[in-house]
């Protein structure tokens, strides 16, 4: 397999943490075990992963993840043992499981997830319906996907606290709905073991919650490795009680980009790094590449023209965006035949199962990959993460996605804690 | 890859049994669960499985597999995975593992079996160094393995309750060493976890308290498949007190051999089937296809000849034989281009992580392919175990080896249930 290429005039450093990874491995195996003991993994995540050469960050991180289809599979036994292993902790008794996607059902490439995800649930040896939330769903309706298969989308009904499709009452109701659109009445108080749950979904969560959960996992884990935590976390900030139609906060955004171009800035000239350091503006609670903006310069947020106001004011489902994270923007130099590629790992449970590139030649290295009818072509990883070389030099392909995978991995410990520490007061139950 | 060739006159049963655990997946691998809730599977074990089409049954169940090298590497992070879920129960606070192999270091495939645990154990994070019994190694000895790799063995050391070797106190030590000459005083009441417990070793384990705890596993599983346990489930017996030397008790073993050839008659009969019954005598504390005898007649156990004697009454390490299982034979009808071909399948905790065929092209369908200076060719799994294709034939590889590992599952879970019901009084300690 072609293994995207790493250039970038500063290497030095990323081969350095690499290293520093690859020699505290039993270290860095040890103190994810004892996190697991007090943090329960969210069931399922993607992290969003941007390597400029001198630091590797996760931009993002996805609870409801959509590209199942897209990874290796050579990897799906990872992906079952996993699911068994969550099982296990979760809910053992369990047989009958609802998956709950989103409504977009014309969307060819989502639902080859779905089906990748039915498919693995079911070699875990669970009995897999899938309910939709879609008002258009009034009756079991099978719906193609791309590769042949088919998936049969039924109407969700309730029972008093447990909701169930036509004579099936699942166990676990498992959300790849993100919930942008509010949380239905329909779920609420289920007595059903839901995941993730509710508070996890857009509806109720943000960006910042959760880089601020990731603030604390990186500087634990860059003490623990005598790293500079800057190397695996960048710079945020939080703007709230923005309206971009009425241009109220536009100065109160400025001032917050500002602030992290200026912090970047100053890490930039120790490390004596040349790029010019730029932020990314997104809606806190907003998802798809929608509400992003690139900008380099404070001045670019100040009297947004009608157009930029459109594109940043409203999110999926419509939902209006008045509250920003702005994120220091981490460049992305690798590459695959000379177009942009940023890694995405996929986890289950504790584990990484797998991850691929989004390779896309349309864009630049400080751009959003994940953009509204951006057309990335997935590349699998053709190796797992789990199979470093210690022998090897750090940018052999299986140590580089070992690093990949252990940065991926504090963005999930920080989901765990985000998750955590964001449990509505009136259902949070002492274990 | 080449997959094993079926080639029995009566294949219908074994398709049927395919079939029915095709059909029971979320039946099967939900009662596993609760099983595992219950039972504490073994670190690891390797099954040897017999395919005769009309059944397929376990007949050994090895707690210390020295076949690791003969996996497929593809598989090997599943191996990873399954290590880092069993470290989170056994001991999550775990970094350095001390490693306990066999004393032949002039065996070089076993030598590789151990560099592939080692390699295992260390890609889970584990800080793994070769602790060995062997007296002749009395400092650190570097050993290489055919692939050009090293392995370092050092003599172990106790201080007080725990052992060590050379500035390395482990937190866990994990025997591959199968304790045939007896539990030396060095391991005895160790305050380190030991895995598997002292008592799962031959000097302790006899084969028939496995198959009694198997009796008990299969005929549930039976139950919950409706099936008839004899598909899945060799009969045996047990004889003590026999002196091969002088002949002491060769009537009650030939006894013994005509219970079981008549039993496997009758079923035969019933069947349909043609094939003459074997029964095959083993060592009840045996291993390495030592003190093995296949008879087809009871006459054949009266007045052995002295090579024949010699050959029953000492196994590994000179311990001498008076205890024998006489166990049901299970002809073999795999094949690989003419060739007898035996699956082994490999577990680590609570999953199927792998497994080979062991191929040789000078044994009969009913001889025992696991016999000293037996040079089989192992052929490794293509496929795991765990991606069965349910819109397929019951006998299409994935499915076939589905059905492999869910058997060779119920064999763990006999090991499992046999090493908790014979845990010695004095060190079984509540829960």
């Amino acid at each position: 397999m072609t293994v995207p290429h790493l250039a970038t005039a500063l290497t030095g450093p990323i081969l350095e943490l690499e290293r520093r990874i690859l020699e505290a491995q039993p270290t860095i195996e040890c103190w994810f075990r004892g996190q697991w003991q007090e943090h329960t993994p969210p069931f399922y995540g993607s992290v969003d992963l941007r390597n400029a050469g001198f630091k590797l960050a996760p931009v993002d991180m996805n609870l409801f993840p959509g590209g199942f289809n897209n990874l290796n599979p050579d990897f799906t036994p990872l992906c079952v043992q996993a699911v068994m292993s969550a099982l296990d902790k979760i809910c053992p008794d369990a047989r009958g499981l609802l998956l709950i996607p989103e409504n977009h059902t014309r969307n060819t490439f989502y639902l080859q997830n779905v089906a990748a995800i039915t498919r693995v649930l079911r070699l875990a040896g669970l009995t897999v319906r899938l309910g939709s939330l879609n008002p258009e769903i009034t009756r079991p309706t099978s719906i193609e996907t791309p590769d042949g298969g088919e998936l049969l989308l039924e109407p969700i009904s309730r029972h008093g606290n447990r909701i169930m499709v036509d004579g099936f009452d699942p166990c676990v109701v498992l959300l790849n709905n993100d919930l942008s659109a509010g949380i239905p009445a329909l779920l609420q108080n289920l007595e059903q073991t839901l995941l993730p749950p509710l508070h996890a979904g857009w509806a109720v969560r943000r960006k910042t919650h959760h880089f601020a959960a990731y603030d604390g996992v990186a500087n634990e884990f860059a003490n623990l490795l005598k790293i500079d935590p800057w190397l695996i976390n960048p710079y945020f900030g939080h703007v709230a009680g923005l309206d971009f139609q009425s241009r109220e906060g536009e100065e109160q955004l400025a001032a917050e980009v500002e602030r992290i171009l200026n912090l970047t800035r100053m890490r930039y000239a120790e490390m004596g790094i040349t790029e010019t350091p730029y932020a990314v503006v997104k809606a806190n609670a907003g998802t798809y590449g929608m509400g992003v903006m690139t900008v380099k310069d404070p001045a670019e947020v100040v009297g947004l023209n009608r157009k930029q106001r459109n594109k940043m004011a409203v999110v999926k489902e419509g939902m209006e965006v008045s509250d920003v994270i702005v994120q220091e923007g981490v460049y992305t130099f690798e590459t695959v035949n000379a177009a942009v590629a940023e890694p995405v790992v996929y986890m289950m449970d504790r584990y990484v199962v797998g991850g691929f590139y989004r390779v896309h030649t349309g864009r630049g290295s400080d751009e959003n990959l994940n953009a509204p009818g951006m057309h990335f072509v997935p590349l699998a990883f053709a190796s797992p993460c789990s199979t470093p070389d210690c022998s090897g030099l750090p940018d052999t392909p299986p140590n580089r996605f070992y690093a990949y995978g252990v940065v991926s991995r504090l963005a999930l410990l920080a989901a765990a804690r985000e998750i955590e520490q964001t449990t509505p007061a009136e259902v949070a139950v002492p274990v």
